[in-house]
């Protein structure tokens, strides 16, 4: 009996340092190691290394892009949903995603970040990404940091768990 | 090295009789056996019968539901998109398919196939189906029927190649 | 007391003739005469020429664009929604509109009537409109011909007011 | 001939204390008073508040619905636009404001905050709303601080000017 897939969100800049391009190759290596699915927006930066990781690792990897074309997708998206609705795809990465990781990012990060935890989505922020929790009340269930990628990975599987 | 995988959406009614429910059956069955995944709008009838050949064949499906919880999708899918935009949801079955296959439906059915032929999509149409031909000037490259499952994937298929 | 005003859609080509032209513009200014919003894709074609209709006549004109650019809308639109949808702005043409009047046009205008009726919402179509009557079963109550500008306004409002 | 009306986003929570409440009316009396369009999400709270300042006194109140019923709106909205798409008809709020003016909120407040400064649009912020400026490399000539509703509508107004 097929069942549906766990899905793990990866969102953070389309312009990254090398040691987050590493650290987001990583996460994405350890989603396909634990036979979840990647989804992310589908362009490059963080999104490619950890569409790389998986890609490389067997996973499948959902790319939710802004454009109307496939072609836009990275070289490691293997299902592209070519939504044609720019920024506003942000919500649906957030709403396929079960749970999300965030790694640094600009304002696009930031707005995925919100709209998760306004849908009640745990998200999981890696060194340098937008700390939200200094500016404002947040629920500490929802918001929880982590320093590695299997820590990563495996508070966010452990948070689907208790859905 | 990875790649897109070719998607086929299949559209159609959620209240249909037994013949379209096993041809929708076959016509998943073919999509799987041919190592394309699935895309539909991850509800009942043409959409849960055609997810059911895909997935019962090791097939993935991708079910792109109008709301935001993925226990609507029927049992069948294993990647579910939860839209949370209702009919609007319709646009991106049209955009994440490569080509779609119609079957007997609704207006929602009409709306996909007018939303597919707007953006340059072939249209497979099953008899029985909105055969908007006879009352519009259709271009004939793009809108083709077929009688039986093997010729409306083949079709699928050989449209996808010469995009 | 403010209250909530009464919205009618106008759809149709991007590209029509003269006298489709001239029939669309006395609809936009019945709308206007009548103290109704009109609400349309806001580009060129029949959608301009409506738009010209209600504006010279004093009426607010409201264009859903399918680019996010507001400079994208014909002149005559005086408040723009940019959506950055695409073609998924159809959706919210209908939804915005309590009833829409139909004039010929291509798929996209198709797909409009489609999701109109798919919502329960009262079409009011012109001649040589896409007349889906004759390829499947249209609830009559909700798919109305008119032939001149004062009756598809009549219409149009009649369908609000047992809304 | 009619032109397009500059209209001002007012974004903020559904719920408010008595002093924002009283904050968000004068806000929205003054954009109405400057013959500039509202544009909110329609609800409660900062939206109902600033929607009520500018309806009773002249202004046009568009309000972009989460649901498909225009009956969810507050009774201020003039012009519903009822989008069905939940949160994510915050993308639609901000491209369809020229600038934004943010009151306190929650996640949802906080994701149109981001997704305005992404999309290059300027973001007056009243106080007690996220300061993302504190977290962030936030562009100063996009993020504005005001302090009563004169000052924020007259930087708002000040800002579409110079687009």
């Amino acid at each position: 009996m097929p069942k549906q897939k766990t899905i793990i969100g990866v969102i953070g800049g389309s312009a990254i340092d090398e040691k987050n391009q590493a650290l987001a190759y990583e996460v994405g290596k350890h989603i396909a190691l634990n036979k979840a699915i990647l989804v992310c927006g589908g362009l490059g930066g963080v999104m490619e290394a950890a569409s790389r990781g998986a890609a490389e690792n067997g996973g499948h990897v959902v790319g939710i892009l802004p454009s109307e074309d496939k072609n836009s997708a990275n070289p490691f998206i293997t299902i592209p949903i070519p939504t044609g609705m720019g920024i506003g795809r942000n919500v649906l990465v957030v709403r396929t995603a079960d749970v999300l990781i965030a790694f640094p990012g600009s304002y696009g990060t930031l707005s995925e970040v919100a709209l998760a935890l306004n849908v009640g989505k745990t998200v999981i922020y890696m060194p340098g990404s937008w700390n939200i929790s200094k500016i404002g009340q947040v629920s500490s269930s929802l918001f929880k940091e982590a320093f590695d990628a299997p820590q990563a990975v495996g508070l966010a599987l452990n948070s689907v768990i208790h859905l």
